[in-house]
C-alpha cells in the first residue's frame, strides 16, 4: 500500500494544512456547518496545552471556575462596544422544553457580561480583590468563513478574568498574562512571537487596550494566537461592580480579560509543518516517541516485538521528560509496512522515531530517527543502554532546533520598510513594519491597497521618530502589517 | 462577628443543603433559572473528580475527544426512543449570525447520536474497532425543577462512548464502566454504594439495559450516582455504523456510553455532610489541611505567622498524599478570630484543621483537629517534626472513617421487606428491598401509593425466588424501591 501525498505546501498552502488536519486526525467536520470535532490526537495535543497553561495560571494565582453557556441576550446591551461587536455572531436560543422563552438566550461568545454580573453580587469590599478567575470552555460565534481550528463556529479556550482594586494592578495583570503567552509559545510550543498591541480599530470589543502575541505561519501570513484585554472600568459601569475600599469609599473595580483558544493549534501546524506532515514541538507532542518494528521472517518478528515492547515498557515507566512519563507508542500494526508507518507517523509529526530491526538487535542498539531533520541527516545509531538518558536530551533539542527554524524564517521575511511601495510588495511576501501616524484612515488604505491589516504594535520599539509610511505625518511608533488568518 | 448556623439537617434538609452549597461557595444561581455558576472550590472539588476518573479511564484505554455542542434536530428522531426520552428536554437553537437558521440545533443533552452519525464516516473495518472515547463537556437539559448541582439546565460530565465488534465486547465494556464508578466512589469519594441495573422503566433512552450506582443521602433518599448503558445495535442501526469483519462481511457495531456528572458533588455534600457543614472526603478535597495560626499580641503574631508560612511551604513541597503533593491552605486572614476560622473551615468540610498558637510552639508541635470526630475527640497533638510523615496517614484514616459512616448508615437503613405493608412504611424512612416480579405495573403501583421508585435490581441477588411484594406472582429477582433525587 502506498503511502499517500500532501499537496506541497508550496503549491497549495491552504489545501495542505486542509488535508493534513484531517489525515493526522487531529479534527474533522462536523454535520452542521462550521463546526468540527477534535479527534483524539487533537484533543491529547489541546489538553498538553492546557495543561501548560494551567500550569502557569494557578503559579501566578489564578483558580478555575465554571460560568454557564446560556446568557440572557439583554446583557451584551449594557456595555455599547461589546454590543456592537458580538451581536452579529451570535447563536440565539429561542425555545427550551418545548416551549418558546420570555427572554432569547445566547450561547456564549465569550464571557464578560456573566461574569461582571456574578462579580457585582459577589464583590462588596476591597477585601474581595482581585478576583483572579479563569474557565476552559466552549464558545460559540457565527463565523461566514470557516476553517478547521482557525475559526470554526464552537471552539475551545480558556478565558481569564480579573477584577482589582486599582488600574495599575488591572494593567499589571494584563501585561503579565500576555507574558505568560508569549513564554508559553516560546517554550511550550517552539513558537516565537511578536507581543504587542492592537490599534484601536483592531481592538477587543469593550476593551480600553488589547495586547496580542503575533506568530507567523509558513505562508508568512500572521495568527493572532492569544490576546490579554486591559478593560478599564468599562464593565465595572455597565453591571456596576463596585466595592467598597480601606476608607469606606464606593469605587469601581478595574477588570482584565485574556484568552488561547484551540486556534492555536491551527498556529503549531503551520508554523512548524513540512511537506511530509506535522512536525510536533516534543513537549506539547501526544506522543513524543513512536517505536517502529522491523522484520521479515516469524523468527524475527518475535525477537524484535519483544525488546520493541519491553522497551515501550520500560521508557514509558523510567524516562521522565520535563518532570513527566515520557509519552511512547509502539505501532505494533501487522498489515501495514515499516515504510508506510515511517510516512504514517512522519504526517503526524512524532519528534523521534525508534527504530528496531534485527540488525539493530545485533548491535545491542535502535536507530533513531528525528522530525525535524530530513532523511539520512536526522538518523543515529544509539546502544539500547543509553537510550533512556539519550532521549531528553534529544527532545531538548528537537525543541530548540524547531524554535531557531521558526525564529529564523520569522526573523527573514519581517523587513523594516521606508516607503509604501516598499510596504506594498513587502507584505505580499512577509511582514512589514513601518512608521505609522495612529490614524485609522493610513490603517483601512494600507488595508484596502494591500489586505494587511494591522497586526500590531510592538511592544519593542526602535525609540524616536519618523514619517508615517501612509499620509508621511509625524509618527512615534512602529506598526507590523501583514496579511492575517 | 458571630459566626451564623445553618439550619440542621433534621430540621430542613432541603434548606440545610442549599445554604451550605451557596455559603461554601461551591456554586451560585446564574441569572438563567436554572442555570449555576460553580465557583473556584466547588470547581477545585470537580478538577480532583475529574482526574481521578480520567486516569482510570486512560487506563482502560480510553481516550479524550471532543465532539459539537450543536447537533441538528433531525438526529434525535433515528433512534425512536432516544427521541420521546429527549425531544420536551431539548433548548433549541433557531437563529445564528442575525439569521434564522434553515434546520433549528439542539444544544446536546447527551451525545449519542452525533458521536454515532460520526462513527459512520470512521468506522470501515474491524481494525478500526473496538473505538474506546470519551468527552468532558457541558449539556443542557430543559428540566423543570432544578436544585443547585442535583438537577440543573446545564450540567458538566463525562460521557464515555465506546463501539465494539461483538455483543460480548460491548457488555463487558458496559460492566467494567460500571465497576470503575463504583471503585472511584469507594475509594476516592469514600461513598459506599448498590451497583444495579435499571429497569425497562426507568432505563435511559435507547438503551438495551441500563446499569447504575445508587449511594444514600443523609436524609435516605436515594441519589443515581452514575451510569453505564448497553447500547446493543440501537444506535448502530440508527446511524448506519457498520464495519467489515474478519470474513468481509458487513456487520453493525455495538455500543456502549457511561456518564458521571456534577451531580455527584451533589452526592458527596449529601453523604458525608453533617449540621456544621461539608465533610470532604480527603482524597477529593480542594484543601486537605488548613493551618488556622492563633495569637493575642503583636509579638505573638510574628512568631506564629513565620512558623505558619514556613509550614505551608514545607508541607506543600514535602508531603506526597497518594503520589500528589499535599492541598495545603494556610489561612492568615488578620480580620476575623480563629474560632471564626475554625467555623468557616468545618463549614467548608477541609478534612484536617492545623492550629498553631504560642503554646504549641512551646512544645513544638500542632494541635490537629479531624473534621469527621467532633469537637475535642478529634484533637490531638502532633509534633511538629513529624507532621510530615502523619498527616497521610491521617487523611487515609479520615477516607475509612468516612467511608464505614456512610456503610454504617446505608446498611441501617436498607431493609428486606416481605409484604408491601412494610414496604410502604420502610420507604417513608429508608431503602426497602423486595422480590419484584419484573412488570411496570407493580413499581407503579409502589410509586403512586409512596413516590418511591424502583431505584435498580443490585447485581448481587439472594438467589432462590420469592413472590413479587405487590402482586404476588412469581418471583426471581429482589430490587430496592426509595424515594430519590
Amino acid at each position: 500500500m502506498k503511502y499517500p501525498k500532501l499537496p506541497s505546501r508550496s503549491e497549495n498552502f491552504a489545501e495542505w494544512y486542509n488535508q493534513l488536519v484531517l489525515r493526522a486526525e487531529l479534527a474533522d467536520y462536523a454535520p452542521v456547518r462550521g463546526c468540527m470535532v477534535v479527534r483524539p490526537y487533537g484533543w491529547a495535543l489541546w489538553e498538553n496545552i492546557q495543561q501548560a497553561l494551567d500550569q502557569r495560571f494557578k503559579a501566578t494565582g489564578h483558580q478555575n471556575a465554571a460560568f454557564p453557556l446560556l446568557i440572557p441576550l439583554s446583557f451584551f446591551e449594557k456595555e455599547k462596544e461589546h454590543v456592537e461587536g458580538f451581536a452579529p455572531e451570535l447563536a440565539i436560543v429561542t425555545h427550551g422544553g418545548g416551549k418558546k422563552l420570555e427572554e432569547p438566550l445566547a450561547v456564549r461568545p465569550t464571557s464578560e457580561t456573566i461574569i461582571g454580573y456574578m462579580w457585582s453580587k459577589w464583590i462588596r469590599s476591597y477585601r474581595d480583590l482581585p478576583q483572579l478567575l479563569n474557565q476552559w470552555a466552549n464558545v460559540v460565534r457565527w463565523e461566514l468563513r470557516t476553517k478547521l481550528f482557525l475559526r470554526t463556529l464552537e471552539f475551545y479556550w480558556q478565558e481569564g478574568h480579573t477584577a482589582h482594586a486599582t488600574r495599575e494592578e488591572a494593567e499589571e495583570e494584563t501585561m503579565r498574562m500576555l507574558g505568560i503567552y508569549e513564554e508559553f509559545a516560546r517554550t511550550e510550543a517552539a513558537i516565537p512571537v511578536v507581543s504587542g498591541q492592537k490599534s484601536e480599530s483592531e481592538k477587543f470589543a469593550g476593551a480600553v487596550a488589547t495586547y496580542t502575541i503575533e506568530a507567523m505561519m509558513g505562508d508568512r501570513r500572521a495568527l493572532q494566537a492569544g490576546t490579554s484585554h486591559f478593560l478599564g472600568q468599562n464593565f465595572a459601569k455597565a453591571f456596576n461592580i463596585q466595592y467598597l475600599d480601606r476608607n469606606n469609599q464606593l469605587q469601581y473595580v478595574w477588570t482584565t480579560s485574556w484568552g488561547l483558544s484551540t486556534r492555536f493549534i491551527g498556529a503549531i501546524i503551520m508554523v512548524h509543518g513540512d511537506d511530509q506532515g506535522l512536525r510536533l514541538p516534543p513537549r506539547l507532542a501526544p506522543i513524543q516517541a513512536v517505536i517502529v518494528p522491523i522484520w521479515k521472517t516469524d523468527e524475527e518478528e518475535a525477537r524484535v516485538m519483544e525488546v520493541a515492547r519491553n522497551l515501550k515498557e520500560r521508557l514509558s515507566q523510567e524516562v521522565l521528560y520535563r518532570g513527566k512519563p515520557l509519552r511512547v507508542h509502539l505501532d505494533d500494526r501487522d498489515h501495514v509496512t515499516p515504510g508506510f508507518k515511517f510516512n504514517d507517523w512522519e504526517l503526524r509529526g512524532v519528534p523521534v522515531r525508534i527504530e528496531i530491526g534485527p540488525k539493530d538487535l545485533e548491535a545491542r542498539a535502535v536507530t533513531l530517527a528525528r522530525r525535524d531533520r530530513p532523511g539520512r541527516e536526522g538518523k543515529e545509531s544509539v546502544p539500547l543502554d543509553r537510550l533512556a538518558e539519550h532521549l531528553p536530551r534529544l527532545l531538548d533539542d528537537i525543541h530548540e532546533s524547531l524554535y531557531a527554524q521558526a525564529k529564523a524564517f520569522l526573523e527573514s521575511h519581517l523587513h523594516d520598510v521606508e516607503t509604501y511601495e516598499d510596504l506594498k510588495a513587502v507584505v505580499r511576501e512577509g511582514w512589514a513594519r513601518a512608521w505609522w501616524c495612529g490614524r485609522a484612515e493610513c490603517e483601512a488604505q494600507i488595508k484596502a491597497d494591500t489586505t494587511a491589516t494591522n497586526r500590531c504594535i510592538p511592544l519593542e520599539q526602535p525609540g524616536g521618530e519618523g514619517r508615517c509610511v501612509v499620509c508621511g505625518e509625524k509618527a512615534t511608533v512602529k506598526a507590523i502589517f501583514a496579511r492575517a488568518y
